[in-house]
């Protein structure tokens, strides 16, 4: 690609997040808006009503900036939780490493690779100028000048080992100090107990509560049986739905829609008075629901919560085996109660293990569909070759022009539109894997986003771009470094234009959030108010985290490659900075509180990232003949692994536990525990077996929710 | 080979046998031997002393025999522990097997393999058949009589699973009952926690003691720090020698051996009275032990064995993460005090790291090193090549009996040689890995040994035979049924006359204890007792637990290629089981106590087997064209995996720890604790650091040993 292309696309780009940032800042003003762009100062009713007309309201400022910027890491935490916190380390990490790489990058290599002379360009004119002159494809084979790029692969390595390690110390720090300077939650007292045997003369729960009482006497505190509520979750989202229909109904004025058919054969039934029939219909799925939950005993799950009157106790339940038997009395963490994956554990153990195959197969059927846009991007790239195929659009392509869209715009474009579907996919597949929580299905569903994504964008661009896209070249564990060192190069191109792309103009469509912005000016103008759930959103870590990953390997392989690609992420990470940050403060809420555990995840990619980049660095100073420096990269991915697994042994253990030491000092400090007992107790509860009662009145923008305080 | 030169060699190792246990039936009679027939009854002091001599000294007979049927599994669990009965049901379990691969194999299989005609034999000659008619090459290709052996594959690989399962409930059970019905012992209260912290103001000692009794106040009871003692190993082993010497030359009568010169020049000294230089030497040597025990304080290691007042106490210790920094407060389970390895403290971090990796190239060169036995066993079973690189040997070859001998006897018993002496390079190697405790490396000695045997007596003797020694054959899955399929039928008879040299002889011979029988014999006439040091021998189960696994991996194997070895296998295990009885009851002292833990790696084994055996039957039945079998065996394997992963997760827990319960119930029987609360907190001591006292008396047996009573 030449440079006129990628600056076509940079430039578009910049027109877009220009526009999206000026419509942000006026949309944001109108209060109909409000719902979608400060959703929770609205739920916690700290928006100001601004109903009076001004001139002001049409005018875009950047207000919003400031504000975004000023609060510190405490407030943060306060509002975002841990895991917001760890969302914005991530970025700052990324743009601490990416700063030093750009200085290095742009000051020392960047030169030197232009100084070359193994690409024989036209110097005559500079914006056709093929880009690859600034690559390391451009310093002549041999060169004492590719010392300098293997000195930036040492520092380099050193420099982001250093600050993964500073950044995990960190994060394990705030981690516990986030556990020292909580309220008593209940999934700290608590264990989920599974695999509860069965007795033929006493129910499960009863078999429980003897267990508990007898062994642990002086710990155990109540325990919250599971049961099947599959039959009572239908009726009551049926009845959830007559509910809605029947507040909407009785808001609207017009009595022609209070009379209407009803049924399947509605066509051939008489009128009748919609409003009754609903109220009817409601009632009798109420009741319904109510006869089923009283008819549970027999439908117990063998799966229970346990809570227990200290920390401790309910570590020591944790981590010891219980049983004599070690498939009976299988204990792990509790979920926080709002966190619980109820439906999880209706499904019965073979629908699960059927669930967890057919994962597999998705996941392996979803890597190869993907190819296929990831083929067409690639032949959009190679202009040529679509004039063989389409021989009618060669009038058009040879405007330079849409050419120039057509290389640099379009191919990202596509491949971003089809991104968009795979984190949905990615979240239904782990939450039919069989876990517990929310939280548990969104990482693994982050986890699992993360290799596609990684396998998906930048392999397989990468290898269809130059040699096929063979799997079987990672049989032959000695030709790996050569393979890539001959694609991954030629692909720069190709990524600094995705970087403009998905990062720029992706991270500026965040703010401006324009699905819930359509969505919401249709329900605006078609369905009333009432006929919609408010939800609060949360930040989709599963798909936010692996794209912001995506760009940190992007930016670890290409440092000593070609490192223009430096500063179009560096505007992405600063862009990502302030944008993420305010969405953070303002618009989502989180959902649930993992306590940090997001980093490990982003660790493990950061490693394997420079891993993959000293792969490409032994093969490009072998093909570049400079064998000495080759073989002397050979230690660094060892050291680096070295490196992580110290990390592991230093760190991960907090990650999945707190320590004795925390829970003692936690336990002993002093808080009201009596009060605090007695709401552990009723903590955790399916919500299908809380009391059932439809609000059946209409004035109210909540009416529809369930309400339990009958 | 033919059957002559098995016959041969079937004779020369009957031969062998009865030698032996004629000689060990008039041996053990001897009162001078008791030191080698019966350690056990000495030490306890059961032997009657039979001093007159009678004509029944001298005659074989063979009622130790019955005395070693008859006692029953209780008897020989309170003599030999858990680990000697788990050691018998690995036989016996053995024994079940063969005896119904026998059955199918002798009745089914073998006429069915001696009725085929693919091999063409002369049928004039019986004796000179060759072995091969016997075997799964005989039958014709494509024959449907095969299905017989697809049908026994199924039902054997259903046998096997299912007595597995049995013998992994009956062991996970009984080791369950030996916690129940055990004494308390101090490895159920102690934990071993390294990483101690250290902190400028106080001792590590002092700051154990804080944390412990901070943290569990009602729990804590005891710790013992452990301290670098190496240079008082050094003088006590030192002084240890100088009292040897000392008693000896006091108890001699000779006055010639009292004067002697001493020194390394000592040819050029004066005569001295060497009792008056050894007692002034020894007193010297106790002074210097005991300065150096005093001088300790600044010499701490970062672990000690911290004990509590319960064992759920020391089960929450172990259990849960202590510190907050994970690379502190280590805990793992405190090995029984008499099994603690205690040179490993004294190593430091950076010694062990080395260790670590040194093992690893010593296994990896151990391996390759022994490829030059089995080339040259290998090359004995093919006469003709070794005629052509020795020619003048073809006189004597072509002597029908030297020829028999040589391909059938020698072949075995060179490999048996060598195979002498890897185990005790192995226990070398396990004991610089960095184990706490003799049990610990005796275990990863077992593994290691088990994996040595199985490459290279199985696989390399397999692959050399046929195809050349190539590692690279596992780099490319799809070839290894076939390749195995077409190396492994071929070395039938190889292996038999393994099963006969190796099986039969080495068993009798273990009850002869030629090696110990040989250096009692001259230590008698040669030393005196006192210059020994009298130690009852344990059974090593690092050499013979992979010997009668590889047995096993024989038999499994080679069930339905060629079921002639059956029938041999069997009367080796029927040796096997009588025999060790005997040695555990009356030979073998338990050093140590691992509750059964050896189970698990005999049940890996037997599951590795039976996966071979389903590679090589996919082989076989591809090879001799009846695919359909083929194709329908795959999902063997399969089934044999997911049957073992059912285990891992039902039985291995139960092997790695206690359950809660188990611990509770234990702590709540009606135990005199206090008494033993008082001996736990001196349990554990480093034997350096024990009282020094050297007795300077000559009349006892027991002489040289510690003294530790003052």
């Amino acid at each position: 690609m030449i440079l006129s292309a990628l600056l076509t696309s940079v430039g578009i780009n910049l027109g877009l997040c220009f526009l999206f940032f000026t419509l942000y800042s006026v949309l944001r003003k109108q209060p109909g808006n409000a719902d979608v762009y400060a959703p929770r100062l609205v739920a916690e009713g700290k928006l100001e009503p601004r109903i009076n007309f001004n001139l002001e309201r049409l005018l875009p400022s950047a207000g919003w900036v400031s504000s975004s910027w000023h609060p510190t890491e405490e407030e943060l935490l306060s509002r975002a939780g841990l895991d917001g916190v760890v969302f914005m380390r991530v970025i700052i990490f990324s743009l601490k490493v990416f700063a030093f790489a750009g200085v290095v990058g742009l000051c020392a290599l960047l030169p030197i690779n232009f100084m070359g002379n193994q690409i024989v360009i036209d110097f005559s004119d500079f914006t056709n100028k093929s880009l690859e002159s600034f690559s390391i494809s451009n310093v002549n084979d041999g060169s004492k000048k590719l010392w300098v790029h293997f000195g930036a692969v040492y520092a380099f390595t050193a420099f982001v080992c250093y600050l993964l390690y500073l950044e995990y110390r960190y994060i394990s720090l705030k981690r516990l100090a986030y556990y020292y300077s909580s309220e008593p939650k209940p999934d700290q007292f608590t264990v989920l107990v599974r695999g509860i045997p069965k007795s033929s003369a006493e129910s499960l729960s009863a078999n429980v509560e003897k267990f508990f009482s007898e062994y642990y006497p002086s710990l155990y505190l109540s325990h919250y049986m599971v049961y099947h509520t599959t039959k009572i979750q239908k009726l009551i989202s049926e009845a959830d739905k007559v509910s809605r229909r029947l507040a909407y109904l009785k808001s609207t004025q017009k009595t022609s829609q209070r009379y209407g058919r009803v049924g399947f054969l509605g066509l051939f039934r008489p009128k009748i008075d919609l409003v009754e029939y609903y109220e009817k219909k409601l009632e009798e799925l109420e009741d319904n629901a109510r006869t089923q939950q009283s008819l549970l005993s027999g439908k117990e799950v063998p799966a229970a919560f346990v809570s227990f009157k200290s920390r401790l106790g309910a570590a020591v339940v944790l981590h010891v085996q219980q049983g004599e038997n070690p498939t009976e009395w299988l204990t792990e963490r509790a979920p926080q109660p709002e966190d619980v994956y109820w439906p999880f554990f209706s499904a019965s153990f073979i629908s699960r293990w059927i669930g967890n195959v057919m994962v597999i197969f998705a996941c392996v059927i979803l890597t190869i569909l993907f190819f296929i846009p990831v083929i067409i991007v690639q032949g959009l790239t190679n202009l040529d070759q679509l004039e063989t195929w389409f021989p009618f659009l060669k009038g058009i392509l040879n405007i330079a022009f849409i050419s120039q869209v057509i290389t640099g715009y379009l191919p990202s474009l596509i491949l971003k539109m089809f991104l968009y579907l795979v984190p949905p996919v990615m979240i239904m597949l782990s939450s039919i894997q069989g876990y517990v929580a929310n939280s548990q299905i969104e990482k693994s569903a982050c986890n699992k986003m993360l290799w596609f994504t990684i396998w998906n964008i930048f392999f397989a661009n990468v290898l269809s771009g130059s040699v096929l896209y063979r799997v079987n070249i990672f049989l032959e564990p000695k030709e790996v470094p050569n393979i890539l060192a001959v694609a991954v190069p030629g692909q720069a191109t190709f990524f600094v234009t995705y970087v403009v792309t998905n990062g720029w103009t992706s991270t500026a469509s965040e703010l401006l959030r324009l699905m819930p912005l359509v969505s919401n000016f249709v329900g605006r103008i078609f369905f009333t108010k009432a006929d919609e759930k408010f939800e609060l959103p949360s930040l989709p870590y599963s798909s936010e985290i692996p794209s912001i990953l995506l760009f940190g390997l992007l930016g670890i392989t290409y440092f000593f490659l070609s490192p223009l690609i430096l500063p179009f992420l560096l505007v992405y990470y600063c862009l990502a900075y302030i944008i993420y940050r305010h969405q953070l403060l303002n618009v989502y809420s989180p959902k649930f509180e993992t306590g940090g555990t997001f980093w490990p995840i982003v660790h493990n990619s950061m490693v394997f990232s420079l891993i993959l980049m000293h792969m490409i660095a032994v093969g490009i100073f072998g093909l570049k003949k400079l064998p000495l420096a080759s073989s002397l990269t050979i230690p660094l991915p060892i050291i680096t692994l070295l490196f992580n697994s110290y990390c592991r042994k230093r760190f991960l253990p907090v990650f999945k536990g707190y320590p004795a030491e925390c829970m003692i000092k936690k336990d002993r400090s002093n808080e009201s525990m009596s009060d605090f007992h007695e709401r552990l107790a009723t903590a955790y509860q399916d919500p299908a077996l809380k009391p059932i009662h439809f609000s059946r009145r209409t004035d109210s923008h909540n009416a529809p929710l369930l309400a339990s305080e009958t």
